[in-house]
Formats: structure tokens, sequence, C-alpha cells
């Protein structure tokens, strides 16, 4: 059966957002570089449901340019990864002359909102191993370019924006007026994208006529672009290495793609093949007829019978009589066949860069992790060790490409502190320290989008308690997060409000100390040790280039009682000039001894031949819109899981009423963690009879 | 004799040049603040002599406002010394507020252009002490407004601009039209001037009648100076414990006080006293009628008898009968009176700060250091371990106030430095590693100004050699002014083309490896030892507030021959990763590993509750620009010592012609200095037999 993703609602409603009606509808999905055939293609041999569809308008072109043109007035972000600033013609430029060998991969739009959510952690997973690029099929039935959080644009979006991906939109032509062609891309534009693979895409009904003025031919998707974008996007062009299977001949076809590289095309991918001789004949002939610029193969590893003869159905492929001759005794043993799948992929893969024509390879992932990544391995080109350039993942929007230090306070949100500072064109905004306003985006639209949790209210109720009694019940599911152990209830917390994954491997190594001090009640949210200078190539801490030294200082954020607070506070005069503190509580009520409102630099690098690197500070005016949403994160996701009026809701609504959030920096970061003494040295007082 | 500085000669003719002829010129000084007179006051008593006056205009008022629009644009600068953004009022306040005591330091304009390098000099040993500002004194018999080196304007530009020091220009208004003091304030604000202290001055001639619409009070430049300029200048004026001689009553002086402070002044700076009581007395009066601006007593160390007799005609002053006792026994003998005026200054100065009433003291220092140090020191207000807010001297230019980090290649000339990027609006131009051309002001300027050295042709012959037989000669005079032995006709080698200073602290401790590697042909002109974290009060390393830490990378640049420096290419190879190297000759031939152009930061500190600081960078773009520099200096300095063609004149022109300016990074900081090893390799290959 064959389904594709169409549902109901806005970007806001929600990708991270699970629960919805679903309803089966047939609408085709397309997959991979397919010639035009009437009956699109399916290959994923799962079946999928959609939630019921509705309309949904393609948002409306205002060109709030997002390329930005204060490069040349502003300090310039150092350099850390030359890449991170060219477009993606240029890194494949520079990949070749390097000799460094790349992958890309290819996903599909998925059909529901629960897939969706799954397929942004994928991406999140598959851009460890270091892809130059990822990109997005379009779905001319799906509505691709809508809103909603299944669209082909939205996918995008979101690979771009918040996983930080280099990504190539897919884009389809015919069938379609150049209003709304226009519409699409000034869209992509607006949110970011930067490049567009142009597709004909398959007429619809049986009987397809040429329009006279119309987009009949991938070439005029191409011309199009170039005329009412210029230079803006990268365009990507499809190759068929045995010829597209509507072509008079192999060679009209070749004429046909030399036509759209005239027309602009910067970069070919290419049809799936079977064999490598395939390719680097077609590679050749495209060289002798003069098509210069990079041809990547498209890989396709097979990964099961079915979706193996569903795909040469569709695709008029031929498979080889070799392949066919061991995949038909094994065609019941998915494993088998799969196992096969990633065999030859890795040898074909092993001849094309053998080859010496071959830098990067296009892999056709089906959605799916195991067989792709396997191969990747077996090729050396996923990357075990990725050098994360900063402490944190870096957005791939071109307008962000200058941002290199954010609020330590988001580290575990960061999809949110991307949506927060949407609207900014400087990162960040104006500098904090000068401005009174750092203009985060208002919270009341972030409740709707991020305050969520991926997890289900049972799940959560099991995790943080179907009944609390008390503060205390509260601690315990701190300490429970902390400790990994099970609640009395036999279950793990492995979210909380403030973080939806599992203990960071750089939290763990506090936990013991954190365990100590959530069970008395200081109930931390974020913390990170202190390192007086470990190689940037540390598998825990390193971030940036090697050959450099990362440095922190150790950072503690909390909610406690006011009691707690008032200890706190006379214990912090003891350490007036090592520590510094920023207190507040729901009302804004703020108690700090930053001086005159300056960042504080809690992460920085030392690296050969550039500037230094601070990634990470501890703002005091961002804190404040930070306070906001922490705080709010008690109502939204945890006390909305109760009963109005009951006691759960009014102990979790006591603590957002009457706690305060603290932040505690020790600045002296080549000495011993301090503050686990300030924490001790509080209870301590706590303890202490009163004195006269 | 009564004397006074005016010389011939623009500024570019130089301060810091020495050679001129002189002549003796009667022309009397202005000084201090004394009550109008016609004999203005003479109070130094050594004979001065000028060079022959020439007439010269003051420059036209184009208004190119020195105030920076951009702040808040750009990133800004970590406020590392909250007082280097305030104006003087605001810094006077906050010294109240915390109860800080501070003192400042009044100079008059030398005579001569060798007096004015002495002068500078001066500025920057006092300015260790940490003077909240010096004030500089108005000559309007010396052509104070104009480009001469011994002007007030120039004398006051060199204050603020080169020697980094909160400076108050005087200027009086009487016998002026409104044009010509408009003009003067223009300047003042073009030269990046923020104070004036606005005088009546004193009439020309016997006869003396007020003009209509003329400035004939103090009151009236005040007036003008808001009137025209806003808010833009601090204005201090002057007050008269005593009265004003040539007022009705003391009760008449005191209310035109009060008109002045009405009409716009900030603060008040008094005439000397001899007695505290008369400063507290004429301080409560102030108070009794309104004056609630900062009053700062004027101290006037007693430091010999015919100035203070001079001092007594001049300003009406009575010396109180118990000071006469003292002095008349002893008047021949000037060490027992100045030991006697520093004893009263100090009693006196301590009965002011006593009172609660006095923060800041104001010192005639009758351009001298002795007597004014040692009181200062006396009263524990002198800095003896002075904070420097950055490893380099910040100048106190309002438009250079966002200044953060310089490239280490001026480290020596720092005023070369300043002159070379006046015309900059942003520190660094743009950044230097976005932009091909960081527009260094031009060399030929520069030749004229500040290439020449203070010592005299004879004395840097017999530093650097009468007569040169080869290279060996001037690796020798390297090597002898590194180790601070004498050469071998017995002189001492106390200062280079590239540095006009002994060796520095920090440098000395590199001297055991710098004597050997100078000795074989290795010119070294800069280095810097690395450093791992050193406290921010460390007396050699130490900068930026307390309770930081400081770093270097190693860095060392030199000249060499191209033999040593292709030897040096081989060896470089092995530190790849390591060290960072930029190696250039004077046609601009030039060799690096740098990537893309990028600074690398080789001084940075940690500070608590602020962002990092990276003061020092080695920049290839700036190389480039200090590399003409370094290269002329050669020819400029040193080869024009000696007559055309010989043979002394064309060894250093063969090594300005040939040698390669060096300079080399260790990138590893927290590992020993690799850069001796690199250079050991250097000559072990050199002296290895060929290899097949």
């Amino acid at each position: 059966m064959i389904n594709s993703g169409c549902s109901t609602g806005s970007l806001l409603s929600s990708i991270i957002s699970s629960h919805r009606h679903l309803a089966v509808c047939p609408v085709p999905t397309v997959l991979l570089l397919f010639p035009s055939s009437r009956a699109l293609t399916m290959v994923n041999e799962n079946q999928h449901t959609c939630s019921a569809s509705s309309s949904s308008k393609s948002d409306g072109g205002s060109s709030s340019g997002s390329e930005s043109s204060k490069d040349s007035s502003r300090c310039s972000t150092p350099v850390l990864d030359a890449e991170r600033h060219e477009r993606l013609r240029e890194k494949m430029r520079r990949r070749q002359d390097s000799g460094d060998r790349w992958f890309s991969l290819e996903f599909f739009p998925p059909r529901t909102a629960n897939a969706a959510v799954n397929l942004i952690s994928r991406f999140d997973r598959m851009a460890a191993g270091g892809p130059l690029f990822i990109d997005v099929t379009w779905h001319p039935a799906g509505d691709p370019g809508s809103d909603k959080e299944t669209s082909s644009m939205i996918i995008a979006n979101t690979a771009v924006n918040y996983c930080g991906l280099e990504t190539i939109l897919h884009m389809t032509c015919c069938n379609q007026t150049k209003d709304d062609i226009t519409g699409h891309l000034q869209k992509a534009k607006r949110l970011g994208l930067k490049n567009i693979m142009a597709l004909r895409g398959d007429p619809v009904g049986e009987e397809w006529e040429e329009e006279v003025h119309g987009f009949n031919h991938a070439v005029d998707l191409v011309k199009h672009i170039r005329s009412e974008f210029d230079d803006y996007f990268d365009i990507c062009v499809a190759g068929y290495p045995k010829g597209h299977p509507e072509a008079e001949s192999y060679e009209a076809d070749l004429k046909y793609l030399k036509e759209k590289v005239l027309a602009g095309a910067d970069f070919i991918i290419t049809q799936l093949f079977f064999r490598s001789e395939t390719f680097l004949k077609f590679m050749r002939d495209c060289q002798a007829i003069g098509i210069t610029c990079p041809i990547i193969p498209g890989i396709f590893p097979i990964q099961g019978y079915h979706s193996l003869r569903q795909l040469v159905k569709l695709s008029k492929l031929e498979v080889p009589q070799e392949i066919k001759d061991v995949i038909e005794p094994i065609k019941d043993n998915d494993a088998a066949i799969r196992n096969y799948g990633v065999e030859l992929a890795v040898s074909m893969c092993r001849e094309l860069l053998d080859s010496g024509l071959v830098h990067g390879l296009h892999f056709y992932t089906l959605n799916r992790e195991v067989a792709t990544t396997e191969v990747l391995k077996r090729l050396g080109i996923w990357n075990e060790d990725p050098r994360r350039p900063l402490p944190w993942a870096v957005s791939a929007h071109p307008k962000r490409r200058v941002e290199d230090v954010r609020p330590i306070f988001w580290a575990s949100r960061p999809k949110s502190y991307i949506y927060r500072t949407q609207e900014w064109d400087d990162f960040p905004n104006g500098r904090w320290g000068n401005s009174s306003s750092p203009a985060f985006g208002e919270l009341k639209d972030y409740y709707l989008f991020y305050l969520k949790s991926k997890s289900p209210r049972e799940e959560l109720l099991k995790m943080w308690g179907e009944e609390l009694t008390g503060e205390e019940s509260v601690f315990e599911v701190f300490t429970c997060y902390i400790t990994g152990e099970p609640n009395k209830n036999g279950h793990r917390v492995t979210c909380m409000p403030w973080n939806d994954d599992p203990l960071a491997t750089e939290t763990s190594l506090l936990k013991e100390q954190l365990e100590k001090v959530n069970r008395r009640g200081i109930l931390t949210i974020n913390s990170q040790p202190n390192i007086n200078g470990k190689p940037s190539t540390d598998p825990i801490f390193g971030w940036g280039p090697s050959g450099g030294y990362v440095f922190q200082k150790a950072y503690l954020e909390f909610f406690a009682s006011s009691e707690i607070v008032t200890a706190l506070l006379k214990v912090l005069k003891k350490y007036e000039l090592r520590v510094n503190y920023h207190i507040v509580n729901v009302k804004g009520q703020n108690i700090t001894n930053a001086p005159d409102l300056q960042p504080n630099a809690v992460t920085w690098g030392i690296f050969p031949g550039r500037e230094i690197i601070q990634p990470t500070v501890v703002d005091p005016v961002s804190f404040l819109s930070w306070k906001d949403e922490a705080f709010a994160l008690w109502i939204e996701q945890w006390a909305k899981l109760y009963e109005e009026e009951s006691p759960s809701r009014m102990i979790i609504q006591y603590i957002h009423d009457n706690y305060y959030l603290v932040n505690l920096v020790d600045n002296d970061f080549p000495l011993e963690n301090c503050l686990w003494q300030v924490v001790d040295d509080t209870f301590e007082l706590l303890n202490s009879p009163p004195q006269q």
C-alpha cells in the first residue's frame, strides 16, 4: 500500500508533539530520483498512516532577505570551521581540492507528526557522522510547500535551522504556475534554505501535454531560479547514468543534462545504478561533452526484496543478473538481503572512490539508518569522532553563520534557543551587555511550539509521579533523573521538563555530588565541571580544531526554596570575589553580584593560529528571559499533568510561585570547583542552631 | 630670567626629535592658576632656551567628531576598567562614592623640543603612579593652539593620545576673538581632548578695559563652551581659597565662583594655599552658598626658596610666618628646603584627607617629579603596583576607548602604532582578517614623525659602531643590546632602531637564549615567553582586574639571512601543526602557514564575571604594514648614520635588501616553548654536511 504524509496543523502545533488522530490516506510518495512515471514510487515496506488532511496555504513571499549584509562592519566570527561560511558548491570544491571524501544523505518527508519527531531524532543522530549535506524530497501531492510539520518545506527548515544540517530542498515544476514556484522559492529563502534540487516532477493523470509557456522540463526551473533569484541558490540537477527512460536516447539525455548545467546548475546527483562501470562511463561521457561540474553518484544499498522489486518497476532500471541470482534464493530473509546489500554497496563504492573520479557519495537512505551507516562505517567515511566546531550544535541557517556565542541556560534546549532568537539579525542581538532588551521571542508563541515533551502524558506521570505528596516527592524525581535509578514505582526518569534527553556524559561526571544536593532540595537543571586546558580532541569536553585547548568555569543552576537561598546568600559572602551568582524568582526579583551586567565567559578555547573562541557565557540579561521559560516549564509540563486544584498540582504551583532560580559560576577554573563547598556550607548553616 | 617655549616646526617635525638651532627668546610663561597680573609667573628656577620662533597658524576647525557613534552595532569591548568609558566628572564621582582617594598633576608646556621629549618621558613615568588626570597650562603668548611640538595644544594631545592620560587643557579667553576660541575648542575636540579648564587669563599691557561683547571673565568662556559644544567638554574652573586678589571681597569672589558653576562648570580646582584650614573654610563657604560640585585643593610642595618668593610675588599670596621662620635660615640649602616642603605638603594633605571633605589632591608639579612623587608615596596614594588594564598602554582618546586588541609587532613602538592608526574609526579597522587593506597610515608621513631616535647621532654611532666591518659587527650590536654588556669600544647599547628603550623585564627572562641566537645572526627585535595561567596580579606578566589569569603563546620575531631562512623553513616542516610562521622580505615576498589570514591570539586573560580578553594578536595582514616600518628603520635610523657609499652604510643596506623578517608563534602554550629548539635545529642543519 502506498501512503504519504499529510497532516493537519501549523508549524506551531509542532514537529515535536505527538498526539493526534490518525487516518489512512492514499497519496503517492515521491522518493529518490525517479523518472517520471504515472504511478509514483513506494519502496518503504512498512505501512504508514497519516492524519486527516486539511487545506493549508503556502506562505506568501514577503522578502525578508536572510543574508546578513553586516559581516564587514561587525567583528568577525573567528573562523573555526572554514566550511561554515561557504556555500555548498564551495564546500564540495574544497573537499575535492583537499582530497577529503564525503557523503550525503537523502530523506523523504514523513507521513505523520509522530514520524516527523522520529525523523528529526534521526537527523540529529546521523548528523554525528558528518554528512556534507542532506536532501529532502518534494511531494507534489503532499502540500510540500505548506507549514505542515510533515511538508517537504518544513522538514527541510527543521534540518537546516534546528539540526544544523546543510540541506537541499527538492522542488518539481510541472503542473505548477510560475507564481506558485516563485512563492515556494521565496519561502525557502526566507527559511534559510540555500540549495534547491530542480526537478521536472511527474505529470498528473494519464495524458500530459506540454504547456507552451509553462515549466515542462527541469531546465525551465533552473532558468527560472537563476532569473528570479540570481546566484542566491546553489542548484542541483538529476543525472541518469543509463539515460532517462523517457529520453529518445542516452546521447539525447546527456545533451539535455548539459542544457541544465548551462542554464545554471552547480552540480549533478545521479539516479541509482548497480555497477560502478555504469557510473564511470556516464561520468566520462559527461566530461566528453563538456560537463565539468561535480557529478555525485547516487548509492542505493539494497535493504529488502520487496523494496528492490518496487524500485525496479518504477525506475525502469534493470537489476543485473548476478544480483538477482544472489537475492532470489534468500528473498524471505530480510537480514541476509540487507547484509548482501551492504556488501554490494561497499564494494561498488570502493570501486568508485578508487577510480579517483569520485570524491563524494550520495545515499538513498529510505529514511533508515542501519544499512547506510554500516556502509559508511565500512568505507571509513563515517566520522567516528566528529569534531564539534563549537560546544553547541551550530545552526546551518546562513544568517546564523556568524553565531559564535550563546548563553549557557539553553544548553539542554538548543532548539528552543534557536526558535526564540530566530528574529535576531545579530548573534547575540546587539551584544547583551549593551542592550537592556535582547528581544528574545515571546514565550507565549513559544508555549505552543516547544514547551511540550516528546513523551506522552501517561509516561510522564509514571516518571514524575501519579500523585505528589510534598516538595520531597519532587526532590525524589530530580534525584532519580540524576542517578538513573528507578523511582519507588519502578520507573526510570529519563527526561525532565528542562531536559528532554537523558543526562549528558559531561554531567554524569558530577553525578555523585548532584545526587546529594538534589536529595536535599537543590533541584539542579544545568551544570558543567571546571576544565583547565584539556586537549580540543578530548572525547567528552573537546570541540574546535585539533591542536587546541578547551577550558570551562564550573557552573551550577538550580531551583531552591527561599529558606535555602537565604542561607546561600550568607555563605556566598565568603566567596564574593570567586563566585558570581544570579538569583531570581518568578516575579523577577533579582539578586546578583555580576559587575555591570556583563556576560561571564564559562567555556572557551585556544587554537593554533586563531583568535580566542568563547562560545558559552552566563549572561545576566538573557538570564531573565530564560527565567521566564524555566519557571513556565514547571506549570506547562508538570503541573498541568494533574487535575486543577489537585494536591499534586498545588505542590508544583507552590514551587513555581515560591522557589528561586539560582546560577553559580566558580571563576577560579584552575582550582578545584568550590561550588560543592558552597552548597555544603549552605546546608551546614541551615542545620546549625540559630545564633544570637 | 624668564623664558618660555616657542619653537619652529610642525607636529611632524616632532616632539621626539631633538636636533635644532636654539636661541633665547623672552616670552613669559603661564603656570599654575595665577590671578591675572601683568608680568606672568616663573617659578621654575632653571634657565631655558628655545628655538627661534615662527608664525604658525592654528588649525581650522573641520569637525570630524571624535565620538564613536558605532558602539551599539559593534561587538562591545569587555569592560575591564569601568572608568575607561567614563568622562572625567563621572570618574571623580565614582571615586568619591567608593571612597578611593586620588591625585592629579599639573604641567606647563616645555620651552624647547628637547624639553618636550623629556616631558613626555616624565608623563610616561608619572602615569605609572595612577593620576586621575593631568592638566596642561595655556600660554597665550606661546602660540598655545598651534601645531608646534611645544604648544599647550600639542602637549595635551600627546598626553591624551600617546601617553594614555586623561587630560585637561587650560584655555584663557581675554583678548581673544570668539572665532579664535571656537577654533581652539574645535581643534581640541578633534584631537580627542574632552576636558577644558576655563580661565580668564591675563590682559596684555598696563591698561585693560573690558570689551562689551568680548570675553572678560572666565564665566564668559564657560558659557561659550556650553553654548557652542553643549555637553561635550567637562569644564573645570579655578577657585581662590583666599579670594581672587582683584576681587572686591572674598564674598564677592565666592559669588563669582558660583556664577561659573551655574554657567556649566563641572568641578573646581583651587589656587594653592599654605594651611589646610584655608581650604576647609573655603569649601564650607562654597557649600554654604550652594556650590555642590567637587572642589579639588591645589597642592604646591615648596621646592626651593626662589621659586617660592617668585610665586608669592606673582600670586599675591602671603606666606605664613611659621613657614618663613623655617625657610629663611636654610634658604641656601635647596635639599633642606625641598625636604621641608615635602613634610609640609604631606601634613597638610593628611589634614585635608582626614577632614572627610577631600577625596582628591591636585599637585602643581613645576614639571618636576621628585617632590610630588615623594609626597604621594608618603600619603600612600601613589599607585605602587599599578594594575595595567591591558598589557599595552590604553590611549585616552575617546574614539579609542573601545580598542581592545593590537598586533604584537608594535609592542616596542606603541606611539608609532597610535600614530599610524589615528584615522581608524574602529579598532581594529574593520577587523584585519576580513579586510585586505587595514589602511595603516602611510609610512612616508610616518618617517617624518617617529622614525627618529631620541638619542643624538654621536651617541648612536658609539652604540651601533662608528665603522661596521661586516654582518658580524651588526650581530654584535644586537647581542650587546640583549646582554647589557659594553661593546668592544666600551659603550653600552641601550637602544636599537626597533626599541627606543632598554630591554623589557619580560624579555630579560629570555636573555640567555636571545644572546645565543643573536650572536649567530638571528637578529631578534621582539619576543615574549609562553605563560600558562599566571595570576593577573603577577608583577611582570599580570594585567587586568585581580582574580584573573593571564596567558601567552611564545613569540619570536627576528631578521635573518636567506641562508638561515632556507634552513629554518626545512626545520619548520617538523613543527607544522605547532608553530605558525610569517616570513617576508623587503619586497613583500611572503611565506606563511597561517590559516586563511586569520589573526592568532598570543596574549589573553580570563577574569571573574567577564568575557575573555585577547589584547594581542599576530595578524598576517598588519604584519605586512609592520614589515615596511621594520625594514625602513634599518635605513632611516642606522644606515643614514654613515656617509653614502661608505662600507658601513652598504652593510646595513645589504641586510635591508637581503634579509628576511620572520615571526614565529608556538601555539602549544602549556608545553615548554619550542621556538628555541626550532632555532637550534636550524643552526644544526646549517652546520651539518650537505647530504646527497
